[in-house]
Formats: C-alpha cells, structure tokens, sequence
C-alpha cells in the first residue's frame, strides 16, 4: 500500500520536473526561431549594439553551445565541433572563416532536431547522473549538478543571448 | 521493499530538483549584484543600446518581476507593488516619477532577501501546487505549469535581461 501511495505521488514528478525543464529549453528555441523567421539576413549582420556581437556571430554561439550538450549530456558525437574554435573560443573578429549564415541556420535546426530526439529517448533517471565535465568527488558533494542542471543552465545562457538578439527588431 | 527502494531513489530528487532551480535563480542574482557593484551610477543611467532601456529601467523592471513572485508562489502579500506600473506596465519614457537607483538598489536586495526566506520556509510538496494565476482546469491538463516553473521562467526572464545590462560594462 505505501508502495503504491510512493509511486502515484513521487513517481510522476520526476518525470513532471524534466518536462519542465525541457519545455522552457523549447520555449527559448521556439523565441530564436520566432527571432530568426522575423530578422533580415541583413539585420543579422549587424552588431546587436555598437562594437558587441553581430547577430549572426551568436547564432554561431548558441549553435556551438547547444551542439556541447550532446558530450555533457552523453548523447553521442557533437555534429558541429568545428563551431567551437570560432563561435566560443574565439572572438567576432578573429579572421577565422565562418559558415555562411544559411548554414549556420541550417545547424541550428539540425542540432535541435537531433537534441530533441535523443533527450525524449533518454530514461528519466539518467537526467539525475552526473554530466560529462563533473569530477565524481565532486558529484558527491554537489548531486545538483547533473545532466538536467546542464540544460538548465544552458537555457539561462540562451535566454541572455537572445535578451541582445532582439536588439536587432527595429523599434 | 520495494517502499525503500522508491524512497531512496526517488525522494531526494524532489528536495535536489528544487535545489537545482533555486540555485541557478541564486547565480543569476549573484551575476546581477556583481554587475551592480561594478557599475557607476552614471553607467547604470545609460541606456543599454541606442534607443534600449537603461540599466535603472531594467533594474527596476527585474525588481518589479521578482517582487511579482510573492503573489505567483503565495508567499504573501508583494513588498512594493507600486513598481509594477512603472516598470512593468509603463515603458522608460512613461513620464512617470520612478524611485531613485539608490532605492531601487535597496529594494531589489530587499525582495531577494525576503524571497529567499520564505523559498527556504516552503515544504519541498509547495512547489508543485498551481501558480496563483493558473486555472484549475489548465493546471489539471499542464501539470508542470506549477510554482517551480515560475521559478524558472523567471530566472531565464533576469537571464535575458543580464544579457543586456552587460553592454553598460565598457570594452
């Protein structure tokens, strides 16, 4: 009997706290995509304020940082790591080639795409493990850092990007 | 038996998945306060780009969004409601007297202070009750639009808004 008043009362919520999460991480990608639908290729180019980061190079960015989860995650290779060494390594002005910006959009869908697949095939349970850059000692101390607290983070860290990429709608 | 079982396994990750959400709502107000501390009020009167609020607008905006969640969470009655019409429902340039930033800087650690109390006073089982402004029929069909998930969307809220009080730091 307690077993059974343990699953229907706890049980749902650990499968209620990674929707919860998950849905805000989708609420942030569905902004971008509103985002990206709504600026010119033109406006993207342009710097989100005077001498700061030009639309396109935090397309770069998010794209790059989204693609990394798939390592803390565990989820498998990265599709993009090339992105790293120019969207997060390096500055704007790096003189390091870019991919164009039809490209990079077409990454950015693709690294959602493939994310979003393989985070619904994940058991619930392995949300709660550690992520892939946190010693185990570490762990020990600090169970919250876990692979759910990644894309919690990294939701944050989305969110602060796009607070600069609407910047580029004109007023 | 399998009661221990489900007990140990499941029911730390209620308290650790509160933990998870609180304490990157706490690292976006440690990055907000070390923002503040770094700024000069000078800084602070600026806008954040040509035509975009300024760093006070955005300091009372946040404050005023902060102190909104007394009421979502039922943690009682809101310290300063009079912030919501003029950060909140009003734009910069509403005409409307605003607090000094000297008393914008002390309500805003005042809010966070008294939220944190009374977050650290609720039984972990709270979070997961409805928001204030959720119909029962809604939160029936979207159980996990409860009062954590307004913990979350607004940490990605001052997220997104950090974002753009990081252009007042100059280059």
């Amino acid at each position: 009997m307690s077993a059974n008043i343990t699953e229907t009362t706890v049980q749902p919520s650990t499968e209620l706290f990674i929707k919860m999460v998950v849905s805000n991480w989708e609420l942030q990608n569905s902004r971008l995509n509103g985002l990206l639908d709504k600026l010119t290729d033109e406006a993207l180019a342009t710097e989100t304020a005077p001498g700061r980061n030009t639309g396109v190079y935090l397309l770069g960015h998010l794209t790059a940082v989204s693609d990394g989860m798939f390592t803390y995650l565990g989820l498998g290779e990265r599709l993009y790591p090339q992105l790293d060494q120019i969207f997060v390594k390096s500055p704007e002005n790096s003189g390091l080639e870019k991919p164009s910006l039809a490209e990079l959009k077409q990454y950015w869908a693709k690294v959602n795409e493939v994310l979003t697949e393989r985070m619904n095939a994940m058991q619930p349970e392995e949300w709660f493990k550690p992520h892939s850059a946190i010693a185990a000692d570490d762990f020990a101390k600090e169970p919250h850092r876990n692979k759910l607290n990644i894309l919690i983070n990294r939701t944050i860290h989305q969110g602060y990007h796009i607070g600069q990429l609407v910047y580029l709608v004109k007023k």
